[in-house]
């Protein structure tokens, strides 16, 4: 074989002193943890936790190393530092910790450097050890450590090795001089005094720290207008506020409102999604802007702006938060497409293009181009409407479609809108392939809607539930589990009535931290257009006035399901879910326990809406939190108590109850 | 929860101008494969193969995308490129490959941008499907896409995309205008006019492509100082010459020889590592150098550098390559202790450190001091060895104890000589912790010694086979797997007799393409220090001439087992071996198959070198080359032919034969 040659790089058998030599700490920095896409974007994390890390530091040869964590929260300045520790020398691997105080951005990395004089007195004591008559030679080694030491140090520490020093040179035997450079807390004292000069750094990592409602909540979603008492016409933010007693009793941390700006009126859209508008109708609240403004001004008939502020302060006074819809898309009618023409794509004749997705149309909504020339206007207008709703208090944005906006059109609005405020959370409604939903969370979306309203069987659920907790995705990828939404109404739910509803309702409110519910739901509301996932009488194109307590509905439930969140810490985590052995392909049972032992759940539900189910379920003994042999298990829907062992038997009617959620009592 | 505010960051509520937007492709790269460490570090890959590529590529939206793998060689300009195709749409997934025509390393990336005439003809087939009765305005913004590729077509293309201009311009249906855009190969044409503006590019990785010999090999170790036939008297190369025709008959690759260098006389180790050495003591050859010269001299009593160069040449007339030492260390004699005293370490009294590993102390060696105020002269000069061994026709460098050498020095050095001659092959004498191992391989070692000598048990060889072969060093970890070598004599070969090295040759051969043995093994040599791995008088100390064909000798099945190496290319390749049940802990039944079919052995082994052994093993239906219902097989080592089913009987006596190496037939 020919070994291609590079002209002038070598020179005979001469030395080549052309290139200059690497850089070379000979320390070895790898898999450090937790890290996403090697630091391109921020893990999660929950503010007031600790974010434990993990890295695997060596170099060569038998040197003693010091490995430190050092991080930084975003804006301020200066780094602290915390020392990691040995968790597994085999592997060399290392392990600390650093805390997540406040939410916000954090930087992090691993810094690792030989600890010189910890080599020097490992070394000392295996000669010691191994019976080495003369260690003077060594002595005199460790007291010029001392001494390089001794000039950095300070005060109290000064004394400390100035002891040493005099110790290890006074010292008579071998046994003396290990005593004296090992005693007085010195060699912990010198590894203090900072990086050695072959000191290695990893790559800066990132952690965003969340509060508490980014990690776990529970939500409901409403239209405002429907929150009236007149058929036909539309409820008003005072009526919405009336509502917030009896979603407060129910016990959910969130309200979420679709869009409340006013409706277009080119091209509304009728009841059903009909082409034909009758005058009555009050249009999708989608189809953004009017001439009474866009995305910064409310709906006239459902308020004042004043209204709006009051609506969201009663809801905090009980509370609760507003969520508000950001969809980034405009009526025909919309302020911006005069103001801002180029904002929007137009066909050749000049006509600006309203959505399509072949052969789909949607004449009332015209999309925003977000590669415009005007991107920068576009951008910075679409962060002007964010700020403007936080100003009004909003800290929760349900993000519609935003797998049809560019990805770095979200980092970068989510990157601004946290700088300012870390605690203002963007839920992404991205129903798309998993490349796309993992990228909207890792580009800054603080939690995902996921697949959940198609998985119903027990592998799928289990399948799915792993995947979120253990999969690539669990330090970015946050689910919300909405039970339906007012474009989907599963199967399951149209033709499984009430026991449907109350299964499903466990399932997301026990399988994730945070999950949620579109208003009818309690109401068991199951009308579709037939063969379709869509409501009949979508509320999306009407006002639906209803009874909220009329007979039938299972408030009840939800109030019981979100106490039993609010009270077991177990519920408030994802990734401490166990599938557990039940031998009925129709009976899910897993458990949620909380690390320490301190809260332990098992829960069976009965996946068939329709008949009794009965199995027997195996409870394994290395559960956290389980006491030894048999233990009394309370239902925290009913208040039974049962005597459970390594195997019970169980039966859920779906008549009666839908689940067990069973707390281990300690 | 207070909000942290960045002074002077915003400005009330109007656009906040400060700050450029990011530069912004929409379309998203990930998961790019092979990639080491985010291409820190290179992929291993055969000369002469194709560099298969993968990766997730996607964008906001419906939008129709291309991708290519660009690539090429270090050294050479220029970019070549080749299509990705979807391979699995539902996940984003493309795929495609390049050549990797000669050694050297490589360098490809993956870009993508949307095909914008591509997602308009798909939108318009969409249309038309649909029932959409006019697409003039549709075609305008065809014929407008068409107009900008023929601004950047040239020759024949040219007119190509003017016939479908003109065709879609004259287009009178939906049909017709359907045609007329998608025909006469306009499509593809446009897609290959080079990426849109849009265009995205991954990290570049980077690929080292080795010859075949670093992938697969046999290698036979041996003190050329053993090869003569006087006791006491030291062989000579051209003694060593004598052997080669035996090494070729048992089908070795590589004659691997420990340092051919003068031997220090200063603490000079005796037999048996003794502090006490004799006149006629040799020393041991990793004590380099004395007034006779260092690493680029030879040792006066095996010839001179003429008689190595007849040595390596008949090797090589003999389709065999000789491998050398690398031990980069010196005798307290080596001629840079006068000419670089900088590059050692001292003792306080001045005196040069010789080596140690507490309490154990190696006098007869002093350590180079990598970290050496001088350590531009002391690598370069390391690298000038090198260069001086190419240049006498060496290209296989077995390097003792690269871990105690920094690894920025390996990666410098493998680096600089791989630029010159990618053929030159590095092999790793790494006994240390996974990360180290892991950690050459990485730096740029082409193959690495194992712990193979450490796992015997039939999990223990499972474990660590599957770990090899689909962990995460398959793309960079290639295993050499000795049997033995001058330290290490194991248990099992010290105990169990000739059977005992059958059936370890027999998985060291099977099991790994690359394997060796040191010379003594194919005599069954097994005399140990008591309790000890260490041979009992040991080569490394003295000169042990022998009858290599004294009765007893495992020759003819080290030379079937090289020959059936030779001629199965299941054997050449690590990540194809697949463990098959087995119904008796004391044999080993696997298999390695070619993925096309074309060679699939069945390879059972008696672990148990002391008594028969049987059971039933079976083979599952799936495996690659498998004819349906029963099958012949063909022993390799003895010729027999049995007829196999999906469940078999396997008899195994250690005093008869090691193992079945079953071929399936055709």
């Amino acid at each position: 074989m020919s070994s291609p040659k590079r002209p002038g790089r070598r020179k005979a058998d001469g030395p080549a002193a052309e290139t200059p030599l690497p850089a070379c700490s000979p320390i070895v920095i790898e898999r450090v943890s937790p890290a996403l896409d090697g630091g391109l974007y921020p893990v999660k994390r929950l503010a007031g936790s600790r974010c434990e890390v993990e890295a695997t530091v060596f170099r060569d040869g038998h040197a003693v190393l010091i490995a430190v964590v050092r991080w930084r929260r975003a804006g301020r300045k200066g780094w602290s530092s915390a020392p990691l520790a040995p968790a597994n020398p085999g592997l060399d691997l290392w392990r600390g910790s650093f805390p997540l105080d406040e939410p916000g951005r954090y930087r992090f990395l691993i810094e690792a450097w030989t600890d010189r004089y910890g080599s020097w007195l490992a070394d000392l004591r295996k000669r010691v050890e191994g019976g080495q008559p003369d260690v003077r030679s060594e002595a005199l080694e460790g007291m010029e450590l001392l001494r390089e030491g001794l000039g950095k140090a300070a005060g109290v520490h000064r004394t400390v090795v100035e002891t040493a020093l005099a110790a290890l040179d006074g010292a008579g035997t071998p046994a003396a001089a290990l005593a004296a450079a090992s005693g007085g807390g010195v060699p912990a004292l010198l590894a203090c005094l900072g990086p050695g000069p072959d000191a290695s750094c990893s790559a800066e990592l990132e952690v965003a720290a969340d509060r508490p409602l980014a990690c776990c909540g529970a939500w409901y979603e409403m239209f405002p207008r429907s929150q009236g008492s007149v058929p036909g016409k539309s409820g008003t933010f005072l009526d919405a506020e009336a509502r917030l007693p009896d979603l407060q009793a129910m016990g959910f941390d969130v309200v979420y409102l679709p869009p409340i700006h006013p409706i277009g009126r080119t091209a509304r859209k009728g009841r059903n999604n009909s082409l034909a508008c009758g005058r009555e109708d009050p249009g999708s609240p989608w189809a953004i802007g009017n001439e009474a403004g866009g995305h910064t001004a409310v709906e006239p008939s459902l308020g004042t702006l004043a209204d709006f502020d009051r609506f969201a302060a009663a809801a905090r006074s009980r509370s609760m938060e507003v969520a508000l819809d950001l969809a980034l898309q405009c009526s025909p009618d919309h302020p911006w497409v005069e103001e801002h023409p180029a904002w929007f794509q137009r066909r050749p004749d000049g006509s600006i293009k309203y959505a399509e997705n072949p052969p789909k149309k949607y004449q009332d909504i015209y999309p925003l181009d977000f590669s415009t020339a005007d991107r920068s206007g576009l951008w910075r207008e679409m962060l002007r409407v964010v700020r403007f709703w936080i100003g009004h208090g909003v800290r929760i944005f349900r993000v519609d479609n935003p797998h049809t906006k560019p990805l770095p059109f979200w980092r970068w609005l989510i990157g601004e809108t946290q700088a300012e405020d870390p605690g203002v959370i963007f839920l992404a409604e991205a129903f798309t392939r998993p490349p796309m939903m993992h990228a909207l969370a890792k580009a800054g979306f603080t939690q995902s809607y996921t697949y959940f309203t198609w998985r119903h069987t027990k592998r799928e659920l289990t399948d799915y539930a792993l995947e979120l907790a253990d999969g690539p995705g669990r330090d970015y990828f946050r689910p919300n589990f909405f039970a339906n939404t007012p474009d989907i109404l599963p199967p399951i739910l149209q033709t499984g009535g009430p026991p449907a509803f109350r299964l499903r309702l466990v399932l997301a409110a026990t399988l994730s931290p945070s999950y949620g519910i579109y208003s009818g739901f309690e109401l068991c509301e199951n009308a579709a257009l037939p063969g379709r996932e869509e409501y009949l009488d979508s509320e999306k194109y009407e006002i639906k006035p209803r009874d909220w307590d009329r007979p039938g509905n299972i408030k009840d439930l939800v109030a019981a399901v979100n106490r039993i969140r609010r009270e077991n810490p177990a519920l408030r985590e994802l990734s401490n879910v166990r599938f557990l052995p039940a031998d009925n392909e129709n009976i899910l049972f897993f458990s949620k326990s909380a690390a320490d032992g301190s809260n332990t759940l098992l829960i069976a539900v009965n996946l068939d809406p329709s008949r009794p189910q009965a199995c027997t379920v195996a409870v394994p003994a290395d559960l956290p939190g389980l006491p030894r042999g048999s233990f009394a298990v309370k239902d925290l829907l009913d208040g039974q108590v049962y005597r459970w062992g390594e195997r019970n038997y169980v039966r859920l009617d779906p008549a009666v109850r839908p689940a067990h959620i069973l707390r281990v009592e300690g």
